[in-house]
């Protein structure tokens, strides 16, 4: 049997577990160009939250009943496409299940917003670097930066969640490219880690009360190019500082996403179209998938970096599909602290 | 003596006759690489009021008993200057009085903001369209559209403040360029104008009580390019019409110029920054001073059409210096039609 973890009710504001259910289904059957896969590893994200609510937006809403959205890294088990094989490694979109049959196509085949299926090289990395450093939060680091985000080695950039999974490459990566990089997170010891593990030039922890001065006080010839993946206060904060002709590269928005309803007045929508004019600032946003195509160049750049350890990574794993739940509302709150892995089977298959 | 006229005080809110005062001084000495002009045509420009607030923001703000900025064209009475001599018709920075030195110099060492003065040609076009379509305000249109919209012939255009002197040139190279147009103006005259006399698409009223109704009716493919000359609900509006990977150029934000505190909330900053990111949009705001490098290429292409009718002006002409301030207060609200010039002197000299 299949035990999956199913949306059982769209959250209010902050998930609850009781929006999850678990059942046991039949193993699925897979279909034409599908493959069955042994799910190993679960990837959490905060674009899951986004998928729990009614309603489409760059991708379709998740149905109540539906198994959870995630991205997995597993082993095929069945293979119904010629490129792949019984105990090949795999990483797509197998969900909050143990066995998920995914089909194998270009990402242009696919709805928006489904990862793509990819075979691994378990040579290469290990396999769950492909939910991380190595997968859509490194890709989509990479884009931002360079593709969306024009990232020059003079800059100043900053980047909030900066110990999170794509905030930590985003950092990294700048500084490899030369760039100043401050990184904003939440406490003392997320700030200390960018800072002294991943050799950021500051931590700046958005929880102090003195948080804007900090800020100002880290980025002395203010700010070229801001990654954001908060909006909220941090995002106020950082578009004070941009520099004239700054870059704003706008990748998530994690403190609105349990929002009920838009904070009260007043209303500064305004404020912010007339600092995007008098600042000459490019805003941009993007979803990784309208990018996989820059999937096999990152590799390239990336995961020589990984295997030299110049490119580090601050993992938290948990074990077994029942905490997933969990572990999304931690992810969420920030409670985590770094990559959140679930591990739902051993590596080495049965 | 030279008449001027003065900011008298700051306006809170709309600008008011009394913030103005007039006076008379000497005729000023035209100091080493600098020509006495006597003004011929004054510009009204919304970006006038910015400068009347204290603070800087991309140019100075104006001081309180300093003569009010703006664009004018005008002739060469005495020159210091080998390139010019008396007779030569200029355009510059000559603000609102009767004479004016005028520093000839590269737009790089001039103050940020500052209209640098050029010698014009009058064979090539009547000389008051250097303040209109063949000015400032044309070339914040092509550079708007071309280097920051990165128009495509394909796209839906729309473009506020639709009749006025960028909004209307904005149009007309948008459609010029193949593109289909949609202008947003006040009332049925601007809007029946820019449909039938400029050739736009539609012309959709911002007063209608069903705006948004027929805004979207004219858009049936959504928006791909919003050239925002107003901001305020205008804007709302087009942003939620606006296709994935749309571009919004902020040119101006109009209706907020004569704001005195931000309006009631909810806080809609944080949609406005969803919008960007689920929609994959590029925001830009520009100010065309930055860009005074492309004003040969812009003459060159934009010349000709002038010329040979294609691209149409309204112009708003008044009489007198003693007719700024109303000109600018009445431009403010929307009151005006077309581009908005005072005639301080007859064209054919003294």
């Amino acid at each position: 049997m299949n035990r999956r973890v199913l949306l059982a009710s769209r959250p209010t504001g902050l998930p609850r577990v009781e929006n999850f259910a678990f059942d046991s289904a039949p193993i699925p059957e897979p279909g034409a160009g599908e493959v069955l896969v042994e799910n190993i590893w679960l990837s959490i994200d905060p674009f899951i939250r986004g998928r729990m609510n009614a309603g489409p937006s760059y991708a379709r809403a998740m149905e109540i009943g539906e198994v959870v959205v995630g991205g997995t890294v597993g082993r095929v088990i069945r293979s119904n496409v010629a490129a792949l094989e019984p105990g090949d490694l795999v990483q797509g979109q197998g969900c909050w299940q143990q066995y998920s049959a995914l089909r194998v196509a270009d990402a242009s085949e696919l709805e928006p917003g489904v990862l793509p299926t990819w075979k691994l090289d378990p040579q290469a990395f290990p396999a769950r670097f492909a939910l991380s450093t190595l997968g859509m939060p490194g890709l989509t680091a990479y884009v931002g930066l360079h593709d969306i985000g024009q990232l020059r080695s003079q800059d100043t950039v900053v980047v909030s969640s900066a110990s999170g999974a794509v905030g930590s490459v985003v950092g990294q990566l700048a500084k490899i490219a030369g760039a100043r990089v401050i990184g904003i997170a939440g406490g003392p010891q997320k700030c200390s880690f960018v800072a002294h593990r991943l050799g950021f030039d500051a931590g700046v922890d958005y929880k102090a009360p003195d948080f804007e001065a900090r800020l100002r006080q880290a980025c002395p010839h203010g700010i070229d190019l801001y990654f954001d993946n908060v909006g909220g206060t941090v995002t106020d904060a950082c578009m004070s500082l941009l520099n004239t002709h700054g870059r704003v590269v706008l990748c998530g928005q994690t403190a609105h996403y349990n929002m009920e309803s838009l904070p009260p007045g007043p209303d500064r929508s305004l404020l912010l179209r007339v600092q995007i004019l008098l600042g000459r600032l490019n805003v941009r946003g993007f979803i990784v998938s309208d990018h996989w195509h820059r999937r096999e160049q990152f590799l390239a750049d990336a995961a020589p970096l990984v295997t030299s350890g110049r490119l580090q990574l601050q993992e938290h794993i948990a074990q077994g599909l029942d905490a997933a739940p969990g572990a999304l509302i931690d992810l969420l709150q920030g409670n985590s602290f770094g990559k959140v892995l679930i591990q739902i089977a051993p590596e080495s298959g049965e």
